[in-house]
Formats: structure tokens, sequence, C-alpha cells
């Protein structure tokens, strides 16, 4: 049987101890091309780079794996991909194992999920996979482990057309999983003011996560703070079709 | 009765054509402050800048009328509007007016949408709106009228909670309006491949947008392209909830 191709990408950079521990991983399974940013590409969403060249550096060359290092986003690492490196669709697409939550609606502001969507965009089974912890030294063998084991669980039952996983696994003894929805809540911003030697001010963006529904046990945000891996179905179609059906109950006259 | 306070930003800069006749429009119904990037941010998506200081500039106060320019995304100036510049939540966000359309998947590669979908979030009704040309000198008088008549329907009749508005207005003669879903499809990219002058390949991101459902009267896309102005409802939540009710089908072993 032939094996798997396997798109692997991050944005943490080609580097990071994430992305080592998910290659690896996903070697054992398949055919694995890395494609991800040269450096940090953390909070990119989705950007694209439509202004700036784009260069990519093949880093590493061997039986059944390839590495890239590209100077684009995530979402930049998964266009070149398909379009310059990869003569075949790939049969599956893992981005991560990032640095960090993105439980909630931090799925809007990741790169790793940036990544994610666009394999699903275009067609390709796409999971983003984060280990929820900012530790120095952080162990992302067990995280790998079960991302292989969701990995061959997608590649053989497949996901519907237009959905992608975000993976968000604790960090430490775990409960089980749990399939769940993306969590209400919003960053509170409190952006750090500080003042150059010119004088002039600048700031930080900082904040913490406020949870409108900390005890709804099928969010996100209540599996991981109770020991279970959650995983979110995410829709790269955003509309919103209840409204479809109802806007005429709001009257809009235009 | 006290003025609405109204929001504005883009992501093509403080200065573009279609943020000032925005603006302009939006103070004939409101008091305005306007924060946006001091230059292009395109293709940003919901991108934030967690590793790198962001600037705050006033550029004109006067009665009804704030201008800041910020050096971060365009999501970042709806960050730092709410959390340095207002001291009240703004009845309403308008970002915009873009240079081209945003409609089908462009939705997640936007900037303008990118701000729009920060506002939401924050429980602010937001709106982005695009013209659909890329045609230089292209005049946004006409969008500017619509887009502040579609915001004093926002103001006086709401929108649901988590749900932002998409508007993608044609250039030419208008046919009416359509609430629409988001066109499915998809850029096929083909990057341009160069070669600097030290013989090292760098690629341009380029391509063209594949519509999957070119006769769907009722997507984004067969609307603009026939004169209609096209709104499609989006949701912040990404959850697949079919797949939540349905995905034990799947039969996933974890």
């Amino acid at each position: 049987m032939k094996r798997p191709l396997i798109l692997v990408t991050n944005d943490d950079g080609v580097n990071a101890p994430g992305i080592v521990a998910l290659y690896q991983s996903m070697c054992s399974i398949g055919d694995v091309i890395v494609v991800a940013p040269d450096k940090h590409q953390s909070g990119k969403s989705s950007a694209i780079t439509p202004s700036e060249p784009i260069r990519l550096h093949l880093l590493r060359k061997e039986e059944g794996l390839t590495i890239y290092a590209c100077s684009g986003t995530p979402t930049d690492c998964i266009k070149m991909s398909i379009n310059q490196i990869l003569g075949r669709k790939p049969d599956l697409l893992v981005s991560g194992i990032n640095y960090g939550p993105n439980t909630a609606i931090s799925v809007i502001y990741s790169g790793t999920m940036g990544a994610a969507f666009e394999g699903c965009i275009n067609g390709i089974p796409s999971i983003g996979v984060s280990l929820c912890t900012y530790e120095p030294g952080a162990d992302f063998f067990y995280a790998s482990q079960f991302t292989q084991q969701l990995a061959e669980q997608v590649l053989s039952k497949g996901l519907p057309q237009g959905t992608c996983l975000n993976v968000n696994i604790p960090n430490g003894i775990i409960n089980g999983v749990r399939f769940c929805h993306q969590t209400d809540g919003l960053w509170k911003e409190e952006f750090v003011k500080r003042t150059d030697p010119a004088g002039r001010n600048y700031y930080w963006l900082s904040g913490y996560y406020k949870n409108n529904e900390p005890e709804n046990e099928h969010s996100d945000e209540w599996a991981v703070n109770n020991g279970y891996i959650a995983i979110v179905p995410c829709k790269i179609d955003f509309t919103d079709y209840d409204f479809l059906n109802n806007y005429k109950n709001l009257n809009y006259e235009l």
C-alpha cells in the first residue's frame, strides 16, 4: 500500500521543538514534507504576503522526509507547498505542535490554525494541534503520539469537506478526549505602555482571557482545564445561516 | 438624542481614499473616531502583533472627528481603540471601504474583515465594506452613501450577538441589495518565480479565484457579478455544529 503524503507546518518556526516532535511522529505513518516559517510567525492568523517576495530554502532531503523553510506566513507556506513543492495534493496536513493553547477565540488569531484552514480550503484533511503550556523545555512527546493516532484516524476515516480540526492538548495527566465547541469569550487587552528614550510612547499587547461560559462542559476551555484533549471541528464557511433564514425579522430597509 | 460613537478603520491605511470617503459619510450620523493602520495592511486577516511594540499617532482632533494612525494590524487598531483610546464601547464599527472585493473565501485573508471580526468579538455591531474594483481613482462616493444607510439600519435595529456583516459593493450600476452566503471556491495560486542578481529564486503571490458555484444566486460572488450589493452575515464562532452532532458516525477511535 502506498504511504500517505503528509504536509507538516507550524507558526513557531521550522526549528521549534513542537514541529520536530510532530514530523518525527508523522514519519512513522507516511512520507513527510515539512514547509514551515523560517522564523516565529505566531498570531499571524490567515495572513498572506501579497506585497513582499517569498523565499524558500531546502534544509534537508532524505528518504521519507523533506524540510523547507519559507520566509512567509503559515498560510503562505501551504500555498507555496501546493503550488511549488508538492507534485500532488497531500493526504493530510498537520500544523503544530503549537507552543501554548489555541482554544476558544484564539483560533481566529492563530497562525497554526491559519495553516490548517488553508489546507482545508484546498480540500486537504487538516488538523492544527497545540500543547497547552508555555513552560520552557516542555515535552511534546505525548502530544506527538496522540497526534499520530488522530492522524491515522483522519487518514482512514476522513473529515467532512470544509471542516478542519483544532486540537488542544493539556500538559499533564490526560483524562480523555472530548469533541467540543469553540468557547464563548474574548481576550481583554491590557496594553502595557512604555516610553522610549526620546519620550515617545509605545505599547505592548498583553491581556487575559475572559471566559463567558466557564461551567460549560461542551466547551474547549472546560475540556483542557479539566484534563481532556479538546477537539473543535472548525468550518471555513463563516456564513451565519440562521441570520440568512431570519434577517427579514430585523426589518432592514435597504 | 445622543449622537452615536462610530469607530472607523481599514486595512489600506489611514490615508486611503476609501477610508476618507467612509469617515466623511459617518460624520453625518455620529461622532467618529478613526484608528487605522499607518501603512498598507492588506491580507493581514486577524493577525495581531504580540512581539513588536505598537505606536499610536494622533493626526487630527476636531469636533466630532478624531483620527489616529497605528503601526499595527487592523486587529491591533481595534484592540488599541477599545483599550487605550475610547472611553466607552462604540455603538458601531465600520471597516473599509476596501479597495477591491472581499467576497467568498477572501473574507478569511482580509484585514478589513479582520477588524470587523475583532469588533464583533468585543460586542460592537460591526461591518466590513469593500468596493469591487482595483481601478485607480475609483469613486467611493456611492459606496460611502450606501454604507451610511446600512450603518443607520444597524444602529437602529442591531445585529445578532457574534455576527458581523461582510458587504461587497459592485463598481457601477446597482440593481439592488442581496443577503448572501459566502461563495464556495478558492484562490488557485500561481506564484511567479523570479531570480535575484545573486541567482537566488524568489516568488510573488499571484493567482485567480475559482468559483465552485458560479450559478448560485444566493452566493456573494453571483450577487456582485450581477450588479447587486452582497451582504454576508459572518459568525465568529467557527464551530461546525453539524459535525459535533454527527461525528460519532465517523467512528473515530481515540
